[in-house]
């Protein structure tokens, strides 16, 4: 077997999946997380079953060693030589990756020195890049940026209007993230309507608990609703989304916090949860809402109207629309959420199915026959893209 | 003759226009400047020549003392008592005021009460309303709110996705601004096309120095993209318009700014002038831009994308859009703009003739007998809807 790990690290969290390539086959996944605690949690599937295992893990690379110890133990692999590249997922490669990258030293000092831009994720992604080169160090890692398929979008999308050397001395601009679920998405999308994806403009909506809608063409992402961090765009689980920005003065005024404190409650105490006052899981407002809730109501108001929006706007950037997407928990699972974002769009052209949106967690298509603009629902796989991105990669490994 | 005051005052100014209604003629216009200070500038427009003098204006109710004075002297009215009524543009009247109202103690108090959400306006308004009640007690006065159109939104509009406590403790919602301009433009357009207003999609782009769009359905505005203050929405001449809030921390830890710094730079220096670098007049960046200059197109190309983002979205939100509008000195003047825009916006049916645009500044038809998106050039009019509403609710004023 060629087998790949597509790992996704945290600053005290470790998740992983194995895939076999390129049938693209899950073998297995898990995660380790509370590392550096006492009760570091272990987790894997074996077989389809959930083991899970509490100790002391007191950092990356012992939380690295014994997942590999386990794989073999547990009869998951033969040996970890069957393991041939390690894909990395990582939040930010700031102007300097437009595509994947193959590890090594200079990659890695890159990756640092865009901590700045992300300084919870990136170096919390580096951690787990150097556990395992410390301890499979034959072993190809490839890095996949959240950002790195954002940056086809042009100068007049990823700038803000402010000043010019705010671009050029801080970096501030557009990235956008979510990249490796559009990107799968959107390939996706092409295959599933057998349509060259070169002709193709396509809106994927990535609706999970952090959301983004990304207008792709030709396989390109144009433009995308979340900004220079995850905060702008959609009203999200925990995440305001777009708010005008001299509100930060006027609530910094009115409750004495300061301008982190509040970019901290429009992260984690605001989106759904802030308007609904009870959960940020749109499961639990779907549920209320149905029961009367009037501020259940509102929040998935507030929520399909901004996507609405979105839609309606990159619709214009691209001069058009030929398939919709929706991916991601609430966009795979929620018939509802979809049929309200639909319902206010037929002037485009779009017909849909209301039985077949009734489908939820598979790749189906709801549009009718007729629909000017095709409607799919594709379940993302980001770890998929990753480890193809390492098998990619791997191989310019094996050249040098 | 029956003549209305149009007045806007400012913290050290007070613009007026002299009506006659309901021939909605323009008598005379022009302003006070420089208030409070020694070399305080009143200019008038005499039979359509400019006079100016220089003096020291202590304080509004001067001004108001020598503008009637010079009415009589210029032989511009007969008599004041041909005055029938003064309108007042306020900026703000929060959830209070979803129309214009009849000045009463009570409604200077209620204009007061919202000074907290336009600190800057609100009072410099209320200068001028008081200095007309010293000056003429006995002539009506009316209060027309930048705000009040836009009440009509609902609130999965007008909530941002923030602790639902901000709004109801703290007022934060979008309000919206222009709608006075909004609202001439709207009614206008309808009877141009001699359509019933109840029955159209409107999208009408005031796109001046301040820029906003609103979505005008069945004569009500449905959304704005202005939003708590008038720093949301499209780039303008110096306003940023919408960017990431997390940039707001961002910039302060970078240049060392306070948050109220920032959003100074970002309603100041920011807009075309941030982006160009060198003017936040749009005739200066159309020049240069001609000439080659690379960050003079950026600007436009900025400005073009917002513009079309925003009407995409309001053409979502309204399921569709029979009419858009453009008002303001750059719809009315900018056929470069104009075209810029609707050249990305076919997918909508929206045909236009590029000869008709070429047309500035007056009220012009610019599609094509196919289109199925009617586009129209209407010149605003604010101080033409302030004396419709002046006398209009003057008549309330008779009848108590």
């Amino acid at each position: 077997m060629a087998l790949i790990l597509a790992i996704n690290a945290g600053s005290s969290s470790l998740k992983f999946q194995l895939l076999d390539m390129p049938a693209e086959h899950l073998v297995t996944k898990g995660s380790v997380e509370r590392i550096g605690l006492s009760d570091s949690i272990f987790t894997i599937s074996v077989r389809g079953e959930k083991k899970q295992e509490i100790a002391s893990i007191s950092d990356h690379e012992v939380a690295v060693r014994i997942l590999l110890e386990r794989l073999t133990e547990l009869k998951i692999v033969h040996s970890l030589k069957e393991i041939e590249g390690i894909g990395h997922r990582v939040v930010h490669g700031g102007e300097t990756f437009d595509d994947s990258a193959l590890v090594t030293d200079d990659v890695i000092k890159k990756i640092e020195e865009l901590s700045d831009l992300a300084p919870l994720h990136n170096p919390a992604n580096l951690v787990g890049i150097r556990a395992f080169r410390e301890v499979l160090p034959d072993v190809p890692e490839v890095v996949v940026f959240d950002t790195a398929f954002h940056q086809s979008m042009g100068s007049e999308a990823y700038l803000y209007s402010l000043p010019y050397d705010y671009y050029k001395q801080f970096g501030i601009r557009k990235y956008g993230f979510h990249g490796t679920s559009h990107k799968y998405v959107a390939y996706r999308a092409a295959e599933l309507l057998k349509l060259p994806i070169d002709d193709l403009r396509l809106i994927s909506c990535h609706l999970g608990n952090g959301a983004s809608i990304t207008a792709v063409r030709g396989g390109k992402s144009m433009d995308t609703s979340m900004g220079f961090t995850p905060l702008a765009g959609l009203t999200m689980g925990t995440r305001s989304g777009d708010i005008d920005p001299a509100l930060i003065p006027y609530i910094m005024d009115k409750t004495g916090m300061n301008a982190t404190e509040v970019i901290n409650v429009l992260n984690k105490k605001s989106g759904l949860l802030g308007l609904s006052g009870f959960s940020s899981d749109l499961r639990d407002i779907e549920k209320e809402a149905k029961r009367g809730n009037k501020r259940a109501r509102l929040a998935i108001e507030v929520f399909v109207e901004r996507i609405q929006k979105y839609i309606g706007s990159f619709a214009a950037k691209m001069n058009g629309v030929d398939a919709i997407v929706f991916t991601a928990g609430i966009g795979e699972h929620s018939s509802m959420v979809r049929a309200h974002v639909l319902e206010g769009l037929g002037f485009m052209g779009i017909e849909w199915d209301a039985e077949k949106n009734k489908i939820n967690g598979k790749e189906i298509s709801i549009n009718t026959d007729q629909s000017k603009v095709k409607i799919l629902v594709i379940p993302t796989n980001e770890e998929v893209m990753i480890a193809r991105d390492t098998v990619r990669l791997s191989k310019k490994h094996q050249e040098i």
